[in-house]
């Protein structure tokens, strides 16, 4: 895939100048010292030669096919540029030329243009407004940034050209290995998604980093994200996590979903290690690439120094790793080789004056033991400690079985050994906190490549129902659907709803009563009410024909007095449920992502703690689970302070359902069931009221 | 303070090596490569003359007075030498040599010694198992570690010897200026403490940073600690924070109180900055030691490019920095000194083209403007850039005024940049997010140093029944003071109790009903009965003096019966108190901190959600309003869903009465007030049940 722009066989050049410092000229010399073995073709009418290689006046003279055409045009001239390449039949193109969509109205027309004219011929283009690519096992470096690290299994997708050439300033100076780097731009035509799965299938890339500001279209996102994720570690940095803007919502739920948790549910699903801050994007990434995946969460530490070692635990605790001590044998093992004071623990300490035999002994032992699934050799710069052999013996003591990572600490005495270690593929941090996060990413990933199979239960349902309601509320131009409508879908996907009948009269409210039962509840019902408690317009646990028809008369008073110009439709009777555990289940729709499920304990729980969980639906039986397990308030559903754990079962199939509408009904925007009563084990578990919005006629499919 | 340790006109070494690699020698060396301008005297008496210098056989040979006597001798000589120093008259010493307290029993006994002697003597002691010290102001290089920073604002002190000449190396290599670097080693005698003062004091440091694995005496600790920041910034990384072990405690405070927390109360009050790991001890030191304080949290960014931008603005927003808008002028300005498609707003994107001549303009434009009390400044490296003239100019252009730091991204191309910045006391981190948080950390401490005065209200209260109550439980060999007694001692610190009366019989429990009033509430009295309602040990609401005779007998039948051999004492009979909010009041004793009082609300919010503050007793009344408002649940304190607001005062009041109850009775460990119920604001708040724990006797003052 995108082989003409990723691995080309032939690269030409529109707008290379002769001037050192401008693009063009720029991406020339790149592309020459990067030592590119395929044919070079710079075009510039008003030039012989450059750079030692034959000038053509344009691609047509080139009588060659070319594979990639990069444009480095003055933006007034990339519209035609783009013509000739196109009728040239160029296989793929780069716009270096800034100037496009960032910068205003005029430009993003000219981009739109530029990228239908692509489009019609089957022609992929990266950019405008990008740095360029590098393919580094490829020798092809077709960018205008000034550095060229060393070829890596570290591939690089970057929205940001500035971001891209810092990176590969740093990768360059540490000696870290990329391998395909593409700065894509303005995403005019290729975005993130053709990249990941571009990648995914790119056998010299062993780990996808990308750095995004914005995701295009969030279904296909995932679906690539995750279709690499099940090859390779895919980890991302997207920024701007905290702007999240505020946000109509009528539901609870779209209030409770920061733009963020989103994202935090799309990596999270898709297998995404989501990089927290800019260095720890690349702290994953060599890990990643330059280790095997751990088999668990035991850790081992090996130390020349008690305080990095404490470091290290202290790390390891708080991001769910384990230091397991070592068996008695490898004790006694570690005993054998080590002096008397050394500690033979986890970490085990071999002290300050150990020179490289004595921890590569510690080492070997440690590695044949069996309490660890991963190891980290710290080291701080004493007398003895010798860090470059240390490096060097390190690496070739490693049999590769168990991941294993380094921090050694300090400055210009273990510098070079940080080199050594990452040329020798083990990665090497400055701080035991930093190596600790990046095996914590290994394991979170390790445990995601291992996931049970997602099996998404489909439950019988009556959607002729559903679409009878919704067609309904689209004929009356209603967005909002109240509680009557709202649990009458809710039956058609087989909730537990109370009997109820909606009533216009106090003498129909009686006899709905006394058809269904005291004691019964009554709530006004109108489609300009939506938060009934708040004007009065609900009254429990009514026993008696008489208390009916008062509540009646009184919530139809009382709604005409607080809303005058509300449109009444009556009032809902029905029959009062047992008491039960009040839960919120909702869903709000993600403009990329799709239907976010939510869950939380109702009341107080949701308003004031806002202990609530977040997953993108569809979602299976046991994810559902984990939502009311990842609560802070769990133990409340399990059973605490005398109180008996409530149907547990009840709220993961509700949470199953509302996952089914969601994704049957793209019509419906979001809705709550709020609160949704959850009984004991084997009891009843109801819906006590819903409400639902649709999204505007127009959008809805 | 210190001065002959640090500021010393003489230094001997005792066991000087004529062998390079042998520490008496290498400290040897680094003594005269530093420059020291006072007297080296090498002590060996089989040497005439080491390193150019005339060897003595012993120090009463010198015959001149020696500041500090350096002991780099094996470890069984060590013992001998310090008598000869003491013999001497040394004005302090250091011992290098390790084999003490760290290796085992023996160790720790000659440790002691050697301690006690110098302690006879008066003279201080740093170490054993010491890397030694530097004074780069004094040019006092009087370590065997093998590099030497240059002089700088920042000192170090360090428990680990290993990690000091880590950070001497990293500093080194950095070009980061240290001042005073200790490796205090085993604390012998001076320990954290002392090096506290004496640095407080010191006008050559400007921020004191240290890495502790242990306190030894937290009242000093605290004392000391809180001086030095009243002066200047402190930093401290101290490690083992989440090895909290499991602590005995018969009270839910003490459960929910892990050692950690009162390293972070006791920093808090302290106005201690606590690094969250090794890197970030040095990112603060760094912003510290060579910018001023900012006067608010406003923040301003300045970048060559979007992405590190956003990631500068949500590490703010994460982390309480605001980025306001600059007003309309400062855009106006902004737009007139740079390009169009530059972004005018905050961040400031000068683009990726900006020279240095486009950042000074859009720098000093801001530097004008009011909107930011500090600002970052971010590069990337692209083809304009020329980082190293943007250093140089920045460092010019900076007036010194608000506090400026830099994040240049990249690697070779920003490295020189970076040196630049640091030696012209800017301080430059390798990603936004680093810078951001050094700046946190400065906004806290400047908002510490602007705390109002600390007035600890002091109320009237009747200390004689609490020492009669605390006697007869001494007496009875009781460490638990159970709900009456400690009901006692809370009525004479002037909490409102209900009426009560301890009965042994059905009719003495009557005729207390007929006085106090009903309904009443019945509990039974144990010293071997803590969880009453576990057992069944309470009754509520009894209305009739039939229900109180009834309740009588159930409480002694059913305690006999599910412990049959507690020592029932009787019933208590109380009035029952009216409803109201649950809260939750305690104190927990620190072993090296003192008191640590706890709030939450009670319940579930307690026992389920963890959802808890702690603060250091003494406590003033605004402190404790902030325990309060540092819950998640504090807005269920205030009103929300139709419930009315609490008395808040009444809770900070209760807080304060018992934080002036555990600092006037060291006896009690622990208390829980529990729960305490808060009627609305002006109506009554009472305590409903409550707990104490007294020392053990030996231990108890």
């Amino acid at each position: 895939m995108l082989d003409s722009l990723l691995k080309p066989q032939s690269v030409a050049v529109l707008g290379v100048s002769r001037s050192a410092g401008k693009v063009g000229h720029e991406v020339m010399v790149n592309l020459i010292q990067g030592g590119f073995e395929g044919a070079i073709y710079p075009v510039n009418p008003g030039a012989e030669e450059i750079l030692g290689l034959r000038c053509y006046p344009d691609l047509a003279s080139i009588g060659e096919p070319v594979d990639l055409c990069l444009v480095a045009l003055p933006v007034s001239k990339v519209e035609a540029a783009v013509k000739q390449a196109l009728a040239a039949n160029v296989g793929a193109m780069v716009i270096l030329t800034a100037g496009f969509k960032e910068v205003g109205e005029d430009g993003a027309e000219l981009e739109a243009r530029i990228s239908d004219l692509c489009r019609q011929h089957r022609v992929r283009l990266m950019g405008p407004n990008s740095v360029g690519l590098i393919n580094a096992h490829h020798k092809l470096n077709a960018t205008f940034a000034p550095v060229m690290p060393p070829p890596g299994g570290i591939s690089v997708i970057s929205q940001s050209g500035a971001l891209c050439v810092a990176i590969l300033d740093w990768a360059a100076s540490q000696g870290i290995g990329l391998g395909t780097t593409v700065s894509f731009g303005n995403k005019a035509d290729l975005n993130e998604v053709d990249f990941l799965e571009a990648l995914a299938e790119d056998d010299e890339t062993r780990v996808i980093t990308g750095y995004l500001e914005s995701i295009d279209d969030g279904e296909r996102f995932l679906t690539a994200a995750q279709e690499a994720a099940d090859i390779k570690p895919v980890v991302i940095l997207k920024v701007g996590v905290t702007a999240a803007g505020a946000k109509a919502a009528s539901s609870h739920t779209g209030s409770l979903a920061g733009a963020d948790i989103a994202y935090w549910a799309a990596f999270k699903r898709a297998g995404v290690i989501r990089a927290e801050t800019f260095e720890s994007l690349f702290d994953y990434a060599q890990a990643f690439a330059m280790q095997p995946l751990p088999e668990g969460r035991r850790l081992a530490v090996i130390t020349n120094a008690g305080g990095p070692g404490i470091m290290a635990a202290d790390a390891a605790e708080g991001s769910g790793l384990e230091l397991m001590s070592p068996d008695e044998a490898t004790q006694d093992a570690l005993r054998a080789v080590l002096p008397p004071e050394a500690a033979v623990g986890n970490p085990v300490d071999v002290i300050g004056d150990a020179d490289p035999d004595r921890y590569m002994a510690a080492f070997e032992t440690i590695q044949a033991g069996d309490f660890n699934d991963a190891t980290l050799l710290i080291a701080t710069p004493q007398n003895m400690t010798r860090p470059a052999e240390l490096a060097h013996r390190l690496a070739q003591a490693h049999d590769g079985e168990k991941p294993l990572v380094a921090a050694f600490l300090g400055g210009d005495e273990v510098e070079e050994a940080r080199r050594i270690l990452t040329s020798l593929n083990i990665p090497c941090y400055s701080s035991p906190e930093r190596a600790v996060r990046a095996l914590r990413g290994m394991v979170d990933y390790a445990a995601w490549r291992n996931r049970p199979p997602r099996v998404v239960t489909r439950f019988p349902v009556n959607r002729r129902r559903v679409d009878r309601v919704i067609r309904w509320h689209r004929r009356m131009k209603l967005s909002q659907i109240g509680e009557v409508e709202g649990k009458e879908i809710l039956r058609a996907y087989d909730f537990t709803i109370p009997r109820g009948r909606l009533v216009e009269s106090s003498s129909q409210a009686v006899e709905a009563a006394n058809q269904i039962g005291y004691p019964v509840v009554m709530k006004i019902v109108s489609p300009d009410i939506i938060h009934k408690s708040d004007v009065g317009g609900v009254r429990l646990n009514l026993a008696t024909s008489d208390q009916v028809r008062d509540a009646f008369d009184l919530l139809m008073l009382r709604s005409t007095r607080s809303l005058p110009d509300a449109r009444v439709r009556g009032v809902y009777v029905e029959a009062m449920g047992r008491r039960g555990r009040e839960v919120i289940l909702g869903m709000t729709r993600d403009p990329q992502f799709g239907p976010m499920l939510m869950f939380g304990l109702g009341g107080i729980f949701v308003e004031v703690m806002k202990d609530v969980t977040f997953h993108l639906a569809p979602i299976t039986a046991d994810e559902a689970m984990q939502m009311l397990k990842a609560t802070r308030s769990y133990a409340l559903l399990t059973g605490v302070r005398g109180e008996s754990a409530v149907d547990l079962e009840a709220i993961a199939g509700g949470l199953q359902r509302i996952s089914q509408l969601s994704t049957d009904y793209p019509e419906i925007a979001e809705l709550d069931l709020n609160p949704f009563i959850v009984g004991p084990v084997g009891g009843e578990s109801y819906v006590a009221d819903a409400r639902m919005a649709l999204r505007p006629q127009e959008v809805a499919k």
